[in-house]
């Protein structure tokens, strides 16, 4: 059963190999004063930057950059970037990455106008309200996080070793975004990976969670399926632009709250990879990875049904003969097949976790409702234990 | 593969038992004349047209109306509707039936201030652009259509026996739609069934084109299943609010463009069964029906690949031993026999058609490229024989 919910999205999304042009149809509906956010420099070495550069020259902007955003962005680098964009009275946040700085973006673009500090307003005390939002643009290099149809950010306090997101509500999604699959190409493999396993995960948060039947389920299985199929031809050809173009709508619709509607949904793998990320800054994809299956088999029994429809829907597990914890199970072993096949971590020592660490990051880890069982302290302990 | 494409679609949905309330939160956007669209006045019947009177008067809108709209809205109807709405100064048309009604007020809302006839300007000549839109507001009575997501309008011309569809750009959405499913157990279960299997015909639609790997097709398999399922408990006991629910988001999510991103698309299920239609008066979804497996039959060979996918993701259709055409025409087998279990029309004599009307039937269809083979005049004419 669907319960009751509202939808609304109007991000513009253009999609393909010649999506950059289309950024000649956005660019005129903003003001001229454009801040260019991107991260580490790759967009220099891959073309993208000149490109776009070309493109804000060619309709007059007046462009200031705020550069080196960083993977897990730091609140800040969000203090600094709001400065930039006040000083240069930005009319349109033009974001050029992956989903961090889409993300970054999103904290400014909601900054801008507020005098208050946005990790005490947005993210310790959750306040919904915006004053006046600075329009955000997007120009996606990495298929994973969603952000570039959705409404939501997630910041680092390096200082409190907390990351922690926020939601905005649905007037502060991109007002457009432009997702060319070949953009993605140019990323390190591992990178990649992490970020399928990020889709994937998003996928697996809302789809486990609630006992109920609804067509939201049917189209989280249909993208797991297609993450799935696709990831195993990426990892083998990452040129392959029907794998690579898969992956990355289908990582739009996996966090655009289309899959969430009308059900409960769960994120507790997301708290408890934040924790192992605020710890060693690793790869958010990774740190996902490596604590998945140790918590899906503590909550397994509690969410039975569930992890069998899962093995049989999603993984094709024949269930004659076997008992539903024995699906259930099955599921999980070919899950984690799949998962070092395409070569996510699955151990946090990997990412730089040692066993000292492991009474911190259960300090660090917010435990939340939602899931089929709510997580102990000693399950956490659990968690962060088999995952080492 | 995906191919180059763009999408959005910012109609804001409110989805439940409780979902009528939101027009509080709508109606204040807009000017204060509203003209309220419906039909044959089941609404009067069934409550709806009470509560929905209630709320535009404590909001203190001036309402004109325009009653009447039928199953297949005319053109002559439209052109009364315009008539209506610019002596009221429309500020928002509030449609509250199905999509016969949703469909007939984005036809209005794009002609109010246009000096052409639409007839001439969007159905003959397929004209895209719009001077000004009069906003849309939909509270949904039937689930089938998809119009309260969509830029979609089909209007029948009596005189001429054409009933031709036109899309809108993306500005012509429905602003708001309010999606209450125990608003569609007032239905008659005959209305129900020609809803349900509407909904099954656009996800085929889209479906059946194109040979490429993508998550489209993913998504579209995804609704099938969702429909088939749930459409076999509503049938059963029409009352049963997850099934209605189901359907009814899958009916949105059917036709909202989503599941056509980066394909080619069919259609020719839909303009067989619109010469039905424009001939009979008789029922969109059954004209659909109809008409369906003859055409598919004809299909099959050009499209077989897909045909077996179908059989095999949708059907559940086990290969082993078969040849490609035994596995597709297995899925065509299960699906006829799902038809009969839900009671959609098989043939069209069932909807008044007779031997003697097959060449004009003929000569009223329009083919179209898209789907895996273009049908030859022979071919329609087989059609319309099988399914008589």
């Amino acid at each position: 059963m669907l319960g009751n919910f509202s939808y609304k999205n109007a991000t513009k999304l253009y999609f393909g190999e010649d999506s950059l042009k289309f950024l000649n149809e956005e660019l005129p509906k903003y003001g001229k004063n454009v801040v260019l956010i991107y991260g580490g420099g790759s967009i220099k070495k891959n073309g993208i930057y000149e490109a776009v550069i070309e493109i804000l020259k060619q309709n007059g902007k007046k462009v200031a950059e705020d550069a080196g955003v960083m993977p897990n962005p730091t609140i800040e680098k969000v203090r600094e970037g709001v400065k930039i964009a006040k000083a240069h009275k930005a009319d349109l946040l033009l974001a050029v990455g992956g989903g961090s700085c889409c993300d970054y973006a999103k904290v400014i673009s909601a900054s801008v106008h507020c005098d208050e500090d946005p990790w005490e307003k947005y993210f310790l005390r959750n306040e919904k309200t915006i004053e006046k939002i600075v329009p955000v643009g997007c120009v996606l290099t990495m298929a994973g996080t969603g952000s570039e149809m959705n409404a939501g950010a997630v910041i680092t306090n390096r200082e409190t070793h907390q990351k922690l997101g926020h939601g905005f509500g649905e007037e502060a999604v991109p007002r457009f975004s432009i997702l060319n699959p070949r953009f993605t190409m140019s990323l390190p493999k591992w990178q990649m990976v992490a970020g399928i396993y990020d889709i994937f995960c998003h996928i697996c948060e809302q789809y486990f969670s609630g006992e109920d039947d609804n067509v939201s389920d049917d189209l989280a299985e249909a993208l797991m399926k297609s993450v799935v199929r696709n990831s195993l031809v990426a990892v083998e050809n990452p040129e392959d632009y029907v794998a690579r173009s898969n992956i990355m709508w289908a990582a739009t619709w996996a966090l655009n709250t289309l899959i969430s509607r009308g059900k409960k949904t769960d994120w507790m793998v997301h708290k408890l990879g934040h924790a192992v990320s605020a710890y060693t800054d690793a790869t958010h994809g990774m740190t996902l990875a490596a604590v998945s299956l140790p918590y899906y088999k503590i909550i397994l029994p509690y969410g039975l049904h569930k992890f069998k429809q899962f093995a049989i829907n999603v993984w094709g597990v024949n269930p004659a003969g076997k008992s539903d914890t024995e699906i259930a199970n099955e599921g999980l072993t070919k899950m984690e097949k799949w998962m070092k096949q395409i070569g996510v971590a699955l151990h946090t020592s990997e990412l730089g976790v040692t066993e000292d660490m492991i009474e911190g990051l259960a300090d660090a880890t917010f435990v939340i409702d939602g899931g089929y069982k709510r997580l102990t302290r000693d399950e956490v302990l659990k968690v962060f234990r088999e995952s080492l």
